[in-house]
């Protein structure tokens, strides 16, 4: 197959699978052109601010990594290698993080999906972790690779979803010293769109790397040029920063990819009840991994990660969705811009069904990530359960609620014709517009058009089959999966990957052996 | 029983009624303490509030009330008595506009139950107006006067309810000229919470006047100085204002009472399919009817009503909680304060059932008319079926998403303690605050309690017969009511209201037989 013929098929190929038979909006960010929601004044942004260098200069956190350790003790910061707890001074936190860019451009193989993270610009990304998988006809299952594929075409599918975090459903039936090449080569082939690194340690990060580069038909310095990955690190809260998750976030960094640092601040467990002080924890633990990402590679792109929710104080399971979660979304956006980084924050729920709850606890915590400015809202779509489950219906709805939430946020046109008082005019009081020349020339494109709302009379309706949205969005994710097609991708590049992914397979499991 | 008895014996059925055993915030507006989204910019508000007047000028509206068209006659606006059209020019309607108090103060027969309107302050009405009823156990059915005693102490019972709309249900089982006359004395004995009105024609007004005032136990000239009643009237959409609604919102003007001015706005069906247009009309047919009420009775409290919402083009039926609705719901709160008026706006959805869809559309109204500044949110508990319901269970769900909103808009504290950075300190790195001081002396009253959310994990829930939000709110609104108890009331002013009822019933059933 010539050069030529296989852009003439990747085109025809493009054409078709434009047709998911959904209505949906464009690829790219939610422009979110209104100021965000402060719930913190500018003086008590300072007052956590400065607490939390305060208890970094006083408490310190414990790294597990020798290395890191030895790397800030040579920067000047306090070490003791008997308990791990390094504490640094302000000047130096400050110093450090002063040099990371403030906006981030993550490229994909396919640059027309191209991520911008900075400024006021709203990125979704899909569900990432959860052990299980559920959905209406198959019910409740451990995570396997059959479904991982499933979600991750369902986020090629819809446009909103322009991220994948790190493995929409754990693959516990694969094995796992390599099941990371798998993941990535169904990433790069069932889509086209930005994923996230495994940043596990250092050698699953380089893997991505290879791959991403023999997709995208460039050299690792090209890749650092121009980043294509990004990846997420938790600190293990309160205070406590893994080796694995220092290794992993090194990795990526020397690599120039993004690296986003998220503590995992739940209130009750792994911070005080207070909202004030998990925020000075969140920031303080942030802090310290992203000052450690910037004083190994200085300007390297990077992302504030909040993640405080709240804990069922009766049982202690984390919730989502909460007040305090979405409240927390809006707060860590202003610790993020304090410091001039992107932001990632999440809209999550600890619904056990695919029902009301699951749908205002997500949509609360939606809101406070949009108007919090998150550039990065993980766990956008397929969330359920605390994060125990990746749902398909719930994936569904989560995308029609950020198309929603998308068209809302629009701008009014207010030019003449919009305005139309010759229009209005034209019409006899009490009339109606349904025949106006106005509504006939723009009626087809003038509302947003759901694809998931049914707006049928309650006879209809029931005539119908009086399906609930959680039933109809059953219907539309295997409507979407039938028709799927795979983004175009270079037959070579593929070989090539494929390729690596058998010698990366080969070296590990004979290492292992 | 003497006064003092009575006085005991009504704080003990207090005490008693406040047990509802479910877990709820107090009685009070949500005091939205930040400043609104809005989608117009300064310029696009004059844009609209121009178009207007222009409209209002040029094609005028149709004025059904020949005694109004007089009075606008007089004042010196244009009048054609053959089509009803009058005419107004701006400077004259910007003259009445301008005056309508800023805030209006409405107290019910409980004091503690006072709402006021205006500002920051939020409050929420009601579902209001549907012919049907619905609930989980005994279907779909029409309104009838049970099911609205049930509805109206429903919204007794949960606190961020302030006001009841036009008939929480249409009472198809009573008579229609005195069914009114029941509707009220339910609310009089089952409430003690603002209540609307029904503005349609003088009597009914006056009839809800003198009830409300007995139950005060003052005069119609106290109850001038301090107004007790709400009513609603709408435009009938485009340009007419019919004869019952002028009568009804000028007897309740006359009396003092407080009139909200509502266009019926459905883009596409009752104006153009654009926005702008939708506004632009929604603003003209307001103020027509806001002037109407100042010219009569300078002074007397007046809302700015929008309900701009869209139509599905395929079968011309109303959508609610659409982007377009949440949208006009914003930009109706800067039309609303470009003219210094209290705001009343709604959270309704379309859906066929309590669903999913069903939640995320009145959601994305309910946003629209906090973060527009809503004074008062009509329909804001109880709507589905695009208003042909008022439905049970969704009553209590969108109650606790309404709390969920104000707890999220609530400030945080950052006081020493709450910061709590000593308390962070106090528990070693990867550690827990289950147990810590900091925790144990908070965790009870630290986070908001959700009285529908279930956080149990998957096996519990499971065990516990796997029910989701809807099923669980039909337990809710069945203990609810189970073990609702009427407000504390004067024995004396009951039985006064009683015999107005009754010699009202006898005067209209003589009269009309």
């Amino acid at each position: 197959m010539s050069r030529i013929d296989r852009n003439r098929a990747r085109k025809e190929r493009r054409a078709s699978r434009s047709g998911t038979g959904i209505s949906q909006i464009g690829f790219g960010p939610l422009n979110n052109r209104y100021p965000p929601i402060n719930p913190l004044s500018e003086e008590q942004v300072e007052e956590i601010h400065n607490a939390s260098l305060c208890l970094l200069r006083d408490s310190g956190i414990e790294v597990m990594s020798a290395s890191v350790r030895a790397q800030f003790n040579r920067e000047g910061a306090s070490v003791d290698d008997d308990t791990g707890i390094v504490k640094v001074d302000p000047e130096m936190i400050i110093e450090l993080i002063s040099r990371a860019p403030r906006e981030i451009r993550l490229t994909p193989r396919n640059s027309d999906h191209t991520v911008t993270l900075g400024g006021s610009q709203v990125n979704f990304g899909a569900v990432s972790g959860p052990p299980n998988v559920h959905d209406r006809v198959h019910g409740r299952r451990a995570g396997n690779f059959a479904d991982y594929k499933k979600l991750i075409s369902l986020g090629q599918a819809f446009n909103v979803i322009s991220v994948f975090g790190n493995q929409s459903v754990a693959t516990t039936d694969l094995p796992v010293p390599t099941r990371h090449l798998d993941c990535y080569e169904a990433n790069l082939t069932l889509t086209d769109k930005i994923f996230s690194a495994i940043p596990i340690g250092k050698e699953r990060v380089v893997d991505a790397a290879h791959m991403v580069a023999i997709a995208r038909g460039i050299s690792l310095d090209e890749l650092h040029r121009s980043p294509g990955l990004i990846g997420n690190i938790n600190i293990n809260s309160p205070r406590k920063l893994d080796e694995a998750m220092s290794d992993g976030a090194l990795a990526l960094a020397e690599l120039g990819q993004a690296v986003i640092v998220t503590p995992f601040t739940l209130l009750g467990a792994m911070t005080p009840v207070t909202m004030a002080a998990a925020l000075v924890q969140q920031n303080a633990e942030a802090l310290l991994g992203l000052s450690m990402i910037q004083m190994a590679f200085p300007g390297s792109p990077v992302i504030y990660g909040g993640f405080t929710s709240n804990v069922d104080m009766r049982s202690g399971a984390p919730t989502f969705g909460t007040p305090e979660n979405a409240k927390a979304n809006l707060a860590g956006g202003q610790m993020a811009r304090r410091y001039g980084l992107p932001y990632r924050t999440s809209a999550c729920n600890a619904s056990n069904s695919v029902d009301v709850q699951s749908t205002y606890e997500t949509q609360m915590a939606l809101w406070g990530a949009v108007m919090g400015h998150g550039n990065l809202v993980y766990h956008a779509a397929g969330w359920l359960e605390g994060g125990l489950v990746a749902s398909f219906e719930k994936f569904v709805i989560d995308v029609e609620v950020i198309q929603h939430l998308s068209e809302m946020l629009k701008p009014i046109d207010t030019s003449v014709d919009e305005l139309a008082v010759d229009a209005i005019s034209g019409v006899e009081p009490g009339g109606h517009f349904f025949g106006a020349e106005h509504t006939m020339e723009r009626y087809e494109s003038a509302f947003y058009t759901p694809f998931l709302s049914d707006w049928q009379n309650n006879e209809n309706w029931q005539a119908a089959g009086a399906k609930d949205a959680t039933s109809r969005a059953t219907e539309i994710w295997q409507s979407v999966l039938e028709n799927f097609e795979p983004p175009a991708f270079d037959d070579d590049r593929r070989e090539e990957l494929s390729e690596y992914v058998q010698r990366r397979k080969r070296e590990i499991g004979t290492r292992e052996m």
